[in-house]
């Protein structure tokens, strides 16, 4: 009862889902629709004819979508890492706004005070809505982002590295923090300032969105990220799914909560052990 | 009619056997079983219930598992990117060892004689495979593993990082080349290089396998990787799939040969064009 495009955020939405159902006894079929409305139209003939109760759609971005098919009148529909342009429809999104505000308020408190944001395309609703949570988190502070510290480019560490040669170009202040739109822009950035001699987090704090545990792990130091909460994102659709097919109806967007998982890139390493005297 | 625990690898072969199966009008309905035999057990229930024709069965590691349950008898399964401990079976993986050899052929092609293997854990059939690959294929190039160049840890750039400390130990003959079990390994390979001032791939030629995106181009320089391909698995497990519900009866364990994709980590980058004088 499930209709998605594959990605890695789907991967562990579709799991958290599939427990939620499972535990109740409700079957969990998935059906890749490839981002091709023409094969999302077929599978969801074909998911009707197997006669479900429900349908829970995600996607590789939580963007605004067309709403599913108007054979599927009358199904209960949850749309989790998506949303329908239909204000009759629920949809489930990470909050990308209060995601920002996390990292942002995160690195005040560290005391950093010139916070650049170095993030993805702004087609993304997430990157519009995390530039957002970054500047009113700076306001909130009394701070404001500084002139050429919001660079926008793509969701990659070769951007990540690029973008230091942007805000330590001779002449800039650079920052003393940046917050990243994503893991590996964070990533890019962490290497490029290491090929710099500039210290992370001594000199310059890094932050990153996703919480990818390839990602943070293998950087140097590990990342500290804003994580998504994709499992609960999964296990919510499951149980708005329930009550929908109980008779409820919901609709609106729902923004669900993101944390901050806090690494060295941002506090630094643990003191080493001194020893007894 | 699939059931899968999803990941990585799982996600191209799942695209491309529904592509094949769609293009013929068959829908495929995806179960997770999250590698619990008791959630398997009750989503095969649920699927044959639904009056299936075919089973795929998938996985995240390509090792031999147990055959899916006695429920299913009589129903055409092919297991892809995992291996049914039943000779009664098909099963579609890639060739690990031939992999393997496409790495050593084309590190020997490029001058290279001293090169060490650094992988994974040998509890993962891939991993003796690919290392019975390695050093056959040195072996038919008349060159033997050194001792000390076949380094074994886990999946993870950390280690690659570290295995470049026991093969540039100090008294250590270096390798000029070496052959990872994976791209994150060979990611943490060129980084600790770079570390010491090592170039890649001028001193040491450096090649992954999996090319996984994310990591073959990001790493500095990008990485050479042989490449599984799995969309290939994917489509052929369909076709033999689509053959056994026409009544063909196929067994055994079928591997399907790799590719290796060339990048700068062993032939350098392109010579900047001369100016003309």
């Amino acid at each position: 009862m499930s209709l998605a495009r594959f990605g890695r955020f789907t991967l562990p939405i579709v799991e958290a889902l599939e427990g939620e159902l499972s535990e109740r006894g409700i079957a969990i079929f998935m059906c890749n629709a490839t981002d091709d409305p023409e094969r999302e139209r077929q599978h969801l003939d074909q998911l009707l004819g197997k006669r479900i109760d429900g349908l829970v759609v995600t996607a590789r971005r939580a963007d605004k979508r067309a709403p599913i098919g108007p054979q599927a009148n009358g199904l209960p529909v949850v749309y989790v890492f998506s949303q329908a342009d239909d204000p009759t429809a629920l949809s489930l999104v990470p909050d990308d706004e209060g995601g920002s505000r996390l990292a942002v308020d995160h690195l005040v408190g560290l005391g950093r005070r010139r916070i650049a944001h170095v993030t993805g395309p702004e087609r993304f609703e997430a990157v519009r809505l995390r530039r957002h949570g970054y500047e009113a988190a700076l306001a909130a502070h009394g701070l404001a982002a500084e002139p050429g510290f919001y660079l926008t480019g793509v969701w990659s560490e070769a951007w990540g590295r690029e973008a230091i040669g942007q805000l330590f170009a001779d002449g800039a202040v650079p920052p003393d923090a940046i917050f990243a739109g994503n893991d590996q822009i964070a990533r890019g950035l962490t290497e490029a300032l290491r090929d710099r001699g500039i210290r992370v987090p001594d000199d310059v704090a890094v932050v990153g969105f996703d919480n990818w545990d390839v990602m943070v792990s293998a950087a140097r130091p590990p990342l500290t990220s804003v994580d998504m909460n994709l499992e609960a994102l999964g296990r919510e659709a499951g149980q708005r799914l329930i009550d929908m097919i109980n008779g409820e109806r919901l609709s609106g967007i729902r923004r669900l909560p993101c944390s901050l998982v806090v690494r060295e890139s941002s506090i630094g390493a643990p003191p080493a052990t001194l020893p007894q005297s």
